[in-house]
């Protein structure tokens, strides 16, 4: 039987749940030596003088390594390239790398870490979007402390705003977000022959871990080979950062020519690895009398920290996505990625869109609000139908299930019971139900499209099992079985005798990150090519073995080769084919290579085809207030989606689950504090609060098939899709249940209570 | 500079020199198990009782594991799959694999492999060939003794016998060849996800060693990888021995779930790897007045050993190249791989050829002799030409350079001059030269030939350097350097920024053995079908870039593209072309896949195009002899070698050297010597002696090409034949200093002086 469409056991479930599964700090090499970072105290300063002697005198030390002793290019590469591997002349935020101690234990080299003296002339930090951008302001980047900038500008949204009937005004912020997967940031680097370089580790995106390897060491990228190990959890999180331990790591293997381990304890983790941009929204919207859109006008910043890293990229996400799925001819985005003094910023779940759509969805709910118009309908009155036109003027000519998501989520959540004015709600403890919708450009757009291609590698073995390298990663959401589905099916495989495994850059092209709600998509059409080109060979073997005239009267499914006009007669497996496939000694192993669907974008006016495809969901979330305390429960969101097809429908509800509860966090509990100089001051998971199996509400999550003439059997992409607009379902239904409206995430009962802005 | 042709470095010679090169025992893994193997101390006996008790009990053991606990089948699978992994129900030769120790360290190991209690009644042996084929002997293998017979018949050599003017009518016999790699048979197995397991280790022929590891496991192919690590020398040993480690590795690993090591010493190496095959060979053959071949019948046996392994195809080469390089319309060979008490013979370079030909090119010196002819001038009169047709009925219809090699051996040999009549030779030390004449099937031939294909992966890297995997292995025979060689011409790229990496089962598909001299032939021709994909993609790139109307007018040479019309002006660097490649999104990655050309084989009569193509050689070897105490020295081999192209000259030589000087260890010192019950006594280098720098003539390498059109840039095969001829080169040299005639190898001071046979 096919498997697409089909709740197939997850093939890495077993192995992770008995522990046979091995993160990278269950590999060691002979030899190994273990690193330690040393990391700078202070938010900005000038770098004065490291003193080592200390430190290389104790027991088990090979060497404490600076900036001067970087063998290749001290930065990182990712799109500027500012910053460091290792902090040279200046420190920019606290908790970043100034010194690696090298030592034969970690024991020893943990010890040691604390005897290298850093001396730093402190200066003054900036701290914030507000600050940063005062006229002012110190400069701390170029002349205006901004990273990048985009506009995006369809119709005049300044004029139609004069002609609106109503205007609402508003400015709202989102916080921090760490992204907590369960492994933290790791990675050997090991030392081969002839200068080469191979570093395993836990990471996303493979392929930009081997630019950082081959900088890192100086030497070309066919000596550079990075392994992916069994992944804990990356959420965007191991996009940008794993480049940084990875180039650090093969620095320390370069240096000393032994394998190096460097992995990361939590709180390091969380004080110096990529998190969720802070964010600051400032919409103007106008309407009709009805509520229908007629103008927007969104300045967008986010905090990038202290280099630019991903900031362009994300930051031009959030921008595109800024107003939501909903029509408006008069639109005009600026955005500004801003740099701060404090830990850079980089990709997470939904990249740059969940701030933007807490503004956007809260937004829209004020102004149903003060129309007084039912949410639920003022997003079918405005929202994006087959044919409607984008912020970029892009028209949605397939796969647009928004309505549908809205219907479904309005029917399962009783919505219609449910949803009445706050004012005529009674009692001490408060229900209230808030909606959302969202849209998602699939893939990396047009800012990206360079990078939008992915290769794998497809090999029929002898025996009949089928071997997949693929160039998009398994880092815990279920890409290898989804694509052995996907595979299986394309080539007419039992599904069992595909095995997809793990990232490796020696085995497949470049495939750029796995990011982007991508990998379903584009591994999955890269595979189904590598399977057109098998395909054809075990039907010409089949064919052969069968008697038939050609290989255009034979049926192959499942593994199992029949003639066409005889579908209950004679079967050939799978083992048999692939058997005669070596006899006749026809080549096993195809590429496949998938370049994304086209994708455009004008440069000034930010117009054109953003991204090739949408994927959309509506969220209704019930909330339950105690109006003396502030404390309140999520009991219930019903999470809507069209994914153009689910290709496994459990894995689908899986991320359904963990994008909600991972959303849930963002919107009522997660925050990263700061002194007054910029010292990052919750560090841990005993200070930095995340949700628990006790916040969990009840999840109902719903599919919806637009699917995709494009995609692999429809599908589209939808991994980030399920967080991204949780928090304002939830900060709506807090205000549908108690009148109050939060602007600040995340959403706390002092906030309620109006004790905290 | 276009590098084919050129004497490019060696690509590993550095690291090989520096120590940096990682070889198995270099390698380790956390948690790792030692294992070390309990033997048979009797050559053939009835396995009565495992006695495991008190071996457990000792510290740090974590099992003693013997038959029954295989997880996969008990079986290596080579050709006839009637070897096991372990010893079951009866052991069959000394030292044959009984049970395995395991352990926490290697020492704990070794120290309960002693208290292993192995309880054997012994059965009587059968110890060599004539033994095993007499009509009363016992039986050990089915009703004969035989493992496998071939027969090659052309035109009717018993009548054409009697009508020859002289005949003549010899027995032959050589020893077994321990190969004395530098490196002894080691791999370590890691248990991996979902029952995966990958073996790393030293070895010729991965891919066999992948159906060893799926076999041992019991796990479909798709979950087994081998990585092959730096190997030191394989020679033919590693051809079918490493099956049997990584099986045995495999059956730990698997059992206890962790990755497991199996390093042999020297001693158990040599008891109990595949050696090269004693020889018998019967040889009648017919000539007319002149010493034209016009009739011969030839038996060849060879000694196989315990366990059939490779015999089926060692002899089926001997057997199609019984005759040497020389015409005769009527012959027929009979061959018999023969079943003894021993340890299995295997592959070692020449494959099943040295022994005939020892035997053919000796009885051709005493036809000369007998005929008071030349013995260069009788090789010129029967060799091969354009045109002539071999054993098996095959037109040379290209690339036949013997009598070009024997025309410039005689030349820088000075043969003319040196050659004389042994009866006027006089005084106490006497010199004399002998010659030979050797022919030598490229590749797997008819009979193997649904193996012989060889994929390989090649991709740009976005820095324009250039990463191939390959299917064939480097052992030490230069691999890397010269597949790097015919990549980088074949692409249009410099050498240096060519890496042609290990072996690695997941990188490429089944290519088959690294044996049978293809490497050059099959992976170079399947470097050029990647880079002919690659190329035009290339082209089409630097012709956007220098404006050219299309990839026809531009040119690539060695990292350079410019237009065919302007050699002289705009270049466009190889570095440019690839970061073009990739804004493009062109598919910077390409399999090759190359089939080898057409051989075909008749079993009734052996009659068909044995190999697609034939390499040539002549050796002609001077010695000096002291007739009193019989001691003599090989004072010069000059060998010239038609190999079709030398792609790297100076490695060529190399091989050269290599070979003559293994060659002669077969010819004049190597044995291995067993006890009356089948009891290897010489299992150690103090007793199986091996020439040394000491022992080295001076080697006169010479270079002939004649180019065969289907290899690349004309490269044939050639790694083998440097040993192949040396032995009876050396012997008729005796013969011709001293009038001793030796039929028995190897050539000793006793056997000169008559006091041995």
């Amino acid at each position: 039987m096919p498997v697409v469409g089909t709740s197939m056991p997850r093939k890495d479930a077993l192995d992770k749940l008995r522990g046979v599964a091995k993160y990278i700090d269950d590999y060691s090499f002979s030899d190994i030596l273990h690193v330690v970072t040393v990391r700078s105290q202070h938010a900005y300063g000038r770098l004065i003088k490291i003193d080592k002697s200390a430190a290389e005198k104790m027991p088990g030390v090979v060497g404490v390594i600076t900036a001067e002793q970087v063998p290749g290019k001290n930065a990182v590469p990712l799109v500027f390239d500012d910053e460091p591997f290792l902090a040279e002349g200046y420190v920019r935020f606290h908790g970043e790398p100034v010194a690696l101690v090298v030592a034969e234990t970690l024991e020893q080299a943990q010890e040691a870490a604390g005897h290298v003296r850093v001396e730093i002339e402190p200066l003054k930090p900036v701290l914030g979007i507000r600050e940063a951008i005062a006229p002012d302001a110190p400069r701390i980047y170029k002349d205006d402390n901004i990273f990048s900038r985009y506009n995006v500008c369809k119709g005049n949204a300044e004029e139609a705003m004069k002609k609106a009937v109503h205007i609402f005004e508003q400015e709202y912020e989102t916080p921090y977000q760490e992204h907590a997967y369960l492994e933290t940031n790791g990675v050997i680097a090991v030392p081969g022959l002839e200068d080469s370089m191979t570093v395993y580790g836990s990471m996303q995106c493979p392929f930009y871990v081997h630019d950082a390897v081959a900088a890192a060491a100086g030497i070309d990228r066919n000596k550079a080979r990075v392994v992916q190990t069994t992944t804990g959890g990356g959420f965007g999180g191991k996009e940008d950062f794993p480049s940084v331990v990875a180039g650090q790591a093969t620095i320390v293997a370069k240096l000393f020519n032994r394998p190096a381990k460097l992995i990361y304890k939590r709180e390091e983790d969380i004080i110096a690895s990529s998190k969720r941009h802070p964010g600051l929204i400032k919409m103007k919207v106008g309407t009709d009398e009805r509520g229908k859109i007629v103008a927007a006008l969104i300045d967008y910043y986010v905090d990038g920290g202290a280099y630019s890293t991903l900031t362009p990229i994300v930051l031009w996400r959030g921008t595109v996505h800024a107003l939501g799925p909903y029509e408006c001819e008069n639109i005009h985005v600026r955005s500004y990625g801003v740099a701060t003094n404090k830990v850079p910023c980089g990709a997470y779940r939904g990249f740059g869109s969940p701030q933007v759509i807490f503004a956007g969805e809260s937004m829209i709910d004020e102004i149903a609000v003060a129309l007084k118009v039912d949410p639920l309908e003022i997003r079918r009155l405005n929202g994006y139908k087959l044919g409607s036109k984008t912020a970029t003027g892009q028209v949605l000519d397939q796969s647009c299930g928004l309505m549908e998501t809205i219907d479904k989520a309005r029917e399962r959540s009783q919505w219609a019971a449910k949803w009445q004015d706050p004012a005529d709600r009674k009692g001490n403890v408060r229900r209230g139900v808030g909606i959302s919708s969202v849209y998602y450009g699939v893939g990396l757009g047009a800012g990206g499209k360079h990078l939008d291609r992915v290769g794998t590698s497809m090999t029929i073995m002898k025996d009949g099992s089928v071997h997949c390298a693929i160039g998009n990663v398994e880092m815990g959401q279920g890409a290898r079985t989804v694509l052995a589905q996907i595979a299986a099916d394309a080539l007419g495989a039992p599904f069992d005798l595909v095995n997809v495994v793990e990232t490796d850059t020696n085995m497949v092209p470049d495939s750029g990150p796995t990011v982007a709600s991508r990998t379903t998509f584009m591994s999955g059409n890269s595979l189904m090519l590598a399977a057109a080109e098998l395909r054809p060979r075990l039907l010409q073997v089949a064919a052969d073995m069968l008697g038939a005239a050609s290989p255009a009267e034979v049926e192959l499914i499942d593994g199992q080769a029949f003639l066409i006009k005889d579908p209950k007669g004679q079967k050939i497996g799978f083992k048999e084919l692939a058997a005669k496939l070596y006899a006749y000694r026809l080549m096993p192993s195809a590429f496949g290579w998938f370049i994304a669907p086209d994708s455009s974008y004008d440069k000034e006016t930010g117009q054109g085809n953003a991204y090739f495809v949408y994927s959309y969901c509506t969220n209704i979330a019930e909330v339950e207030v105690d109006m003396e305390t502030g404390e309140f429960k999520v009991i219930r969101i019903t999470s809507a989606h069209d994914m153009g097809k689910a290709i496994n429908p459990q894995q689908v509800e899986g991320q359904i689950e963990g994008g909600t509860l991972q959303g849930l966090g963002y919107a009522t509990m997660e925050e990263i504090r700061h002194d007054a100089n910029g010292r990052m001051l919750n560090n841990a998971f005993a200070t930095y609060i995340l949700p628990t199996t006790e916040d969990t509400p009840e999840i109902d999550p719903i599919i919806v098939e637009h699917p995709y003439d494009r995609g692999p059997y429809g599908a589209k992409g939808f991994g980030e899709v399920p967080l991204m607009g949780v928090a304002p379902a939830i900060s709506n239904a807090i205000y549908n249940a108690t009148g109050v409206r939060i602007r600040r995430l995340p959403i706390k009962p002092e906030k309620i209570l109006g004790l905290e802005d």
